[in-house]
């Protein structure tokens, strides 16, 4: 009856990283580059952390945009890799439309740099095919807030969910009980607030036991 | 036939107060934090002003995320309190979804901490059983403007409204008629600029008295 | 076939002040005070240089929310001018209603203080009963940025149009020909950049000639 | 089934360039000089390396708004360029509509000054006629970032979307192999970081090709 | 032999609070109200807990400027109370200058409203006579920041050590053994963050031993 | 034996107001036009006020920097007017040092556009002969914050004192017994906030007068 | 003759990390925590590569303020560690003092949290002692950037030295040469852009060797 | 007697550009990078425009840090061009010291990346040595305004100058008349608000010339 609630859902989502590219880097201003850094390493960790299926992609590794963020390589050693050879978006390659479609999954968090081009295309193009689009905002980043926004309004338009990756962990493990440890350790690696809270709370519990 | 108002109204409003810990406190950085805590207190002392039934719910106490705030506990002795053992979404708590159920209201007024988890979570699922929700944006905190952003832009595409505890507040009162002390006491206690506003008021109107 | 322009018509427009009054201006923190003055003052300004249908309303001049702003008062002495026992929705006070309609306008230009509550409880109202509604935002202030946001969500998804008045003075205005002067002198009046332009402008004409 | 993705198409679309003059420039304080300047030299040089009809116009030059911008009418010494008797909404004007129909484009890209009035009047007289309507939001500029979040929520609820001139020039060239080079020269000339990035991979390339 | 370390003394410090009445804390916009709220009481409840001499004055109560804030008369209620009949730097009351010559003490500790004129013109007059003077920047409000750092860049150029209630408190306290609960209190009463951590605390060590 | 408190003297300061010119207005970007326009007239009216000498001048009025600001050539009808046949520096024109040694003045109150050219040299040049020099801060403006620090931190290195107008009105006026109506009213006239207040307090006077 | 070059010698420095628990880093919000986590590992790392003899001290582990952060205790296993009884200025700890002077330099390099009280007391007292002081102010947090600012002042007008933990290294290495990896290192490792930087240079002079 | 005016003299001054990079420019995030180039080519194109001497140092041009900005390297084809080996401050190259030594100078204006190494290092190593230090802060960039306040603190609180280009520009010149043409040019080219205002005044004389 009401609006449906377009849930993630684990065993249904795939995750896209599009052109986190050590040159592109530098052209993100809308986010402080260590808090940048520590949010795209936080949705690929979730990604590995719930086993979804993830796909990388660059944009002319060979030409000042620069390769891939070595961080990411190493952390998806068999995930399809589609290096393309011109396409801006990313929806125009056709292999990497099949490594998209042969996940199976009609759930897609993107999340790539810039927001207006890298992120956004792939993103309408997959919302027109019917796929429901997570767009993770905070590991994908511009060159100024201004564009940022105007970006934002265009996909979130268009249908797609504005998500964070902190967001997108929590909505994917739904219960602390599935794994606390694990999910412990996502956030203590990724939100310096969150590992001050955990470092103080088991000092405080072990200083207790010692006694 | 134009675009019906979907007002707050006190006898058909319940409060959802969700996740508002010591712990999960110190993440939340897009309000200052002299203005969350008055933010936090005023949409509770609101609840208590207008008898609205108010259901408390918590994460993992006994962990990192730390207690509820004492004060909140304190204001509402009486009110179902879930210490929800795992669950993110507090809505995937049968407990808590009785508890809402059981008010009988079909307006539900959310606060919490994180905004774009422990309230766009509750606000989304809610929307989806055809509640009508207003999020109480200046008493619900996250890591950064961008979150916030991206969250509200989610809840809003999904029918919720963005409100304010100010304005709930007024919607609910409707006529300051109604209780000219009540509001005004409500509005001195967390509105600096409105307790000045009352004691210069005060002041004058004693002074010409004492003439 | 494609979307309608609802474009404001000076045939057709009502122009709605509510609550500038000079205590609730000292809650006004989202704007600068002397461009929220100035603000307030173009868009009365807009008003009577229209010869707009214009309606006056305060909520307890006698109380710490002080009396209307003095300028207003003067600007339209012959207004009606509703000073709201008690109701805080200006929509609910009958009196204000029957001025709104005996106007006979569809387009309500609203502008107020403070934003969620003053501006947006009568805009909301307005909507309902199929009026065209005008947002002046720059001449509508609150709290702070947050607060307004969240208002100009809940306004615009209910179909509000945000405007600023320099938007409504040109739409109304339609061509510089019908009076270049007056709008010319509205402006200059209100935008110190465009006064500056115009200041130049005379000068060298003036200086030209002189030679 | 999905969302249909609007995309901009270098065979269907024109661009409008609205009074972008000297005295209205002194009017813009939502985006830095610099930075606007080169945004607004950017969106003109890539109507021209696209191919794009171009259509000039200006309110007034003759009097305080000052002369267009002179790199302007450098660059489009054949455009369409209409200098408006008074219109201030361009679409008002019947040489300007029929300039743009001239071109036999539904795609229009819009940019100017200033964002509320000379870019949302014709966005928002297009939409109805059923054009495509894409705002370049970077090369438009207002008085200040209030001003301009009222003039984008108006133009996107209106169906238009929010682009930059860098989306568009990505947009229109689909692929780095239509021309690695003019692109290349476009982003160099109007981003200092992609400039940096192209020196330094030069640099490289050249050094050890000297070895 | 090195630059001698001016440091605040609990036995030779005196506390003066200048100016914080209702009217005129409606001027100060450099500091949010919420938090200028706090910091105000906090200086004053640090004043009380240090047993400081503590002198209050203010201008004009009777007009515009309003009564002094009711909750520092409440704290302070043996306290010299100078309501000055006219002079705008209160080092020109000659009662004032007694009052404060009477503390004996040669360290004054300085807030007011507004920072370039009722903090910094006894600032400076002091400085003059020899006087060591800490200004609590936190607990002095005023226009807007251009107008606080000139008015910092004036009293610090003269001599006046820039400090604020925390650094104020810490330094008269130097040891906590002195009293942990009562600095405990202090901060937990007007530090938010600091009532978190102390909350979070006390809730596991409970917790720990109801075990 | 302490600092001396070099303190603003009625009987002993001149007003320099150095290039407040229409064209060169355009280029003040630290300060928002509403309050730089305000400040501007502000410090004039106060210099009036005080009957302060003043001293007005201009650089290339004939040129793109444009004539004076209107406002301030009727204000001081029989000022000195020292239009700058070429002099950068205000100081290098011997007619305008003449000027300000014919007034008798030790303290000098300079204000002008753009900070760290206009207002920076003769400040820098006057204590080089043993004036004491006074910037009026907020009615001096330029470029981006950026360059007016460095333009302060120069100033104040030198021996200036960094001041606002309002600060500047006080310590002129020492005690408002001179001129309540006076002060008042140049108060009222230049900060919103202290009108408000002031309308709010005769108000809340006049009604109770008139039961 | 002219003013000396106090400069930091890695010979002669040493260096104090006051304060950086657990708990009191929730404090801080004068920086974002991904930067500022950054920023103080990133000290430590320096203090480790360039062999500085580095004090850790803490104030109340056991309380609410929590342990040390303990990626620091894991740095210095064998670095004095003084966890002071109650004592606020660490240099009023006399095993404190005596570990600094132990260290037989004059050089100190000091950090903590917060800026005001944990970095200014030791630093005010360090400088009475004639030592030289370099306040590295990015790994220096507090509550709020007006705080940090009025610290700042206090620290430099006593003779401290602003840096940061950048230009430490920089200072303290001298000459790239000395060791080009170690210090690329520290960069890559805590510069996320100078990461960028390195992994585009390896990156394309590995694919010009593979050729 | 008073403080005596250092002031920019054309005849006795230098310019040193320090490592503008185009590697080192992605790590400037303090200052827009459209605003940065314009600052850089500024500076370069006075030092030229004036017939500075100017020397260009670099640090590590074939590691990641990048080449020289081509344009400077253009513009100045036969000033020394000093790429150290590996000293950090340039001042430790002892080519780079001789080189500012044979110019004969006494004041030396001083530009670089990043302003806490490259530039305050040489410019406390020059003023040690009783070199007169100008520092164009605007052509100066770094990671963030915090790291630049603190470098700006070191290097004014040893009696370096802080200046803008536009400053510097304006202090050399001294008198407009001394070349109209030279002086404008250089403004319209750096200055966007200043092109307007020449272009706008040559429009209007040009029109009323062809009258």
């Amino acid at each position: 009856m009401g609006k449906p609630y377009v849930r993630l859902d684990k065993d249904n989502a795939a995750v896209l990283l599009v052109d986190h590219q050590t040159g592109l880097l530098s052209l993100v201003r809308d986010i402080d580059p260590d808090k940048f850094k520590t949010n795209v390493l936080a949705v690929a960790a979730a990604a590995k952390y719930f086993n979804l299926p993830t796909i990388l992609t660059t944009s002319f590794e060979n030409g000042p945009n620069g390769p891939l963020v070595p961080e990411l390589k190493e952390m998806f050693p068999d995930a399809p890799f589609i290096a393309r050879p011109g396409q801006i978006n990313a929806w125009d390659n056709e292999e990497f439309v099949k490594a998209v479609k042969a996940t199976g999954k009609k759930q897609l968090i993107i999340a790539g740099v810039v927001t207006e081009v890298c992120v956004a295309f792939p993103a309408l193009a997959a919302l027109e095919e019917d796929f429901e689009v997570f767009v993770i905002t905070d590991a994908s980043g511009t060159f100024n807030p201004l564009t940022r926004d105007a970006a934002w309004d265009r996909m979130s338009s268009a249908g797609a969910q504005l998500m964070t990756w902190f967001g997108m962990a929590c909505e994917l493990h739904r219960d602390w009980r599935n794994d606390v440890e694990g999910l412990g350790a996502l956030f203590s690696n990724h939100i310096p607030d969150y590992r001050n809270l955990m470092n103080s709370y088991s000092f405080f519990n072990t200083e207790d036991k010692s006694v």
